[in-house]
């Protein structure tokens, strides 16, 4: 029997009455002959409740007992939704983490997965009953919950997919896929039918919300086919698939945005080799994810270090860095949080000059100032202030997807 | 180092604030050099929000699934309340039943404890840590998790205090300790400073509803100290303990009422050997749990069976009685949920005559007509209508209590 695989997000189960509404769903997919594997996230607002009771009690909570506290959310999203699909007279049975062994690395707050056991699904699924399976928890090897970080269900649906080898994952969500951007910002956004894997990344990677990273590279690493659907229609949203001949006439297929980083710089640092890996050694053991990182070589022989960091690390990241400019003798640090990365992102780049030119005409235009600059090979990103956010989404929008072909 | 138990409370762990108020009371129990193990309930009204959100979902919510979705709720305060002590700088963790492995059978919604691992127990003591149990809950065999019924945390703790041989287990509540009857009831009601575990049992049993009665079960049979006192003051509360001499002289330790009972009568069951057996078989298969039950003999050679079971089973037995009743050709079935259990426990009962007849006397005098009688060694109840429970609760603390001594 063909094996599905349904996630569904927190404002699909908002409510009881959505909940109810998932259940027939997933009810009308298993009567249509297909084996059913729900992951479900937490309800909506249930999250931010959770996160909200440990701040009140908690300046800088604890990471263990948080990943213990957030992934209640998911338990009770899971028992929910097992309840309603068995009020339809349908058997259903729920797991948590640790009885199907969702093994994931010790980083709190931003697990790794690392294996699933598929044991107790297997024999569920030949019992006749429909799986769900809580999203965004894992368990470590000594069976301290973890969670996956923001959008980790994504990650938990595209992997349990991967381990029983499904025929497809679908993604189910408030929107109707994926679009060339966020149509809140550009009116003339529009869903796109067919998006590759490495697109997709490079998009989520530079600001789009729909999916978690790290789920779109495992399904790439797998080879998992992902449908990325809205949970209020019937309607086709955007599949996720190998890139193919026919996408690189598309110069560019998404406009991204990102407000959640901030930038910092270290002034002046001595130009010593070792002394990049001594600054960022203490912030990747910390967790911390850098995301670009420019220099700037002054003319007395020092170098400004520029990189940015996700806002909510912000303040820990400038503990760091203020302890190892004083080490290093550095001149000083400064912090902007009034920052943006806008990118424009295409597998056509790759067969194309001047992309980047055009960006950078673009925003130029539009009187934007470009402070720093980052490239891939099917991505362009640059950092603005964040005030011009919106203004340059909808003219690199415009220029390149509204006008495409016009290089 | 000596070694405390200490269990709080919905109230006690109500809200953020209250959660740190534990803490800080937990941190001064440490540092005045015991180690601590504490156990918690769900913050007050969140079970109860969890039971309303799966009935939206079901009208007979799967057992399973029930305790799943239950248990997040001391998952939820132990996170929080382990938060709140490294808050204060003192290294604490929480466990979940599967992490410490609170075995149970597998009777969801009312499991019972069959065995603890205190490893890691043990080991977190060791590192210097405040260890935070979740009550309530537990897992079988099969790692599917289970609940210990209302009022479980109270026997988590006692199992816990049991297997680390702790010195003590405090149970932390809203009330002063335990009362010789409701004071909202009847205001002449005084605190107990002492109480012996039978008393406690038949009191528990009863109505009484400050302890689970596995949980004083278990601490008889481990001969766990339990003190059950206020987390609002520093007040000395009731101390459980191993009867002795002095109590003998105090015919009457409480009275208490229960309201959560109805009575179903089947009505002209002939008289066959085995009957008995086949009526209570199928409710004690369904986990129901019969309290009181009487016959009468009719002249015709049949007999009327009455019994008593919780108000929450009260639909399911029906249907399985009536079921039942066709069967074995009785002539009928009637029920009464308006109907109230009064009791009066004493150890002084076993070395006193006339106790009972003294009991039925003061309650004839008020008018309060008795439908069902029971009794054990220490103990003495009587089925009323449930609109004079109030008034009988009266009469009898006044004559017993009050006035004691005047058999």
């Amino acid at each position: 029997m063909a094996l599905i695989v349904q996630k569904y997000g927190g404002t699909s189960v908002a409510s009881p009455e959505r909940i109810k509404d998932v259940a027939k769903r997933v009810l009308a997919t298993k009567q249509a002959g297909q084996d059913v594997v729900v992951v479900v996230s937490a309800m909506a607002g249930e999250t931010n409740r959770l996160v909200s009771l440990a701040e009140q009690i908690s300046d800088s909570p604890d990471e263990r007992e948080r990943d213990v506290l957030l992934a209640s959310g998911e338990q009770v999203a899971a028992s929910l939704l097992a309840l309603a699909i068995r009020d339809l007279g349908q058997t259903a049975r729920s797991f948590l983490a640790h009885q199907v062994r969702i093994e994931t690395d010790k980083a709190y707050g931003k697990a790794r997965i690392k294996s699933i056991d598929s044991t107790r699904v297997l024999q569920s699924l030949k019992d006749g009953e429909i799986v769900v399976v809580a999203g965004f928890q894992g368990v470590d090897e000594e069976d301290n919950i973890t969670t996956l970080g923001r959008g980790g269900s994504d990650t938990s649906a595209v992997a349990v997919a991967a381990v029983l080898n499904a025929g497809v994952c679908e993604i189910y969500t408030d929107v109707e896929g994926v679009f060339t951007t966020d149509p809140d910002v550009c009116p003339a956004a529009r869903k796109l039918d067919r998006i590759s894997y490495e697109e997709m990344i490079e998009m989520a990677s530079t600001g789009a919300k729909v999916l978690q990273i790290r789920s779109v590279e495992l399904a790439m690493k797998f080879s998992v086919p992902v449908h990325i659907r809205s949970s209020f229609s019937q309607a086709q949203g955007t599949w996720l698939v190998e890139e193919d001949q026919t996408m690189d006439s598309v110069l560019v297929s998404g406009v991204t945005y990102d407000k959640d980083e901030a930038k910092i710089t270290i002034l002046r640092v001595p130009d010593r080799p070792g002394l990049a890996a001594q600054i960022f050694s203490p912030i990747a053991e910390a967790n911390i994810v850098v995301d670009m990182i420019i220099q700037n070589a002054s003319e007395d022989g020092t170098t400004d270090l520029t990189f940015t960091v996700p806002k909510a690390d912000y303040k820990k990241a400038i503990a760091l860095v203020e302890n190892m400019a004083n080490a290093i003798q550095a001149k000083g640090v400064t912090v902007d949080p009034g920052i943006a990365k806008v990118s424009i992102v295409g597998v056509g780049m790759r067969t194309h000059a001047g992309v980047a030119a055009k960006m950078f005409q673009v925003l130029s235009r539009a009187g934007i100032n470009i402070q720093m600059i980052s490239t891939s090979e099917i991505k362009i990103s640059v950092v603005i202030e964040e005030k011009s956010t919106e203004r340059a989404v909808r003219v690199l929008h415009e220029a390149f997807i509204e006008k495409q072909g016009n290089l």
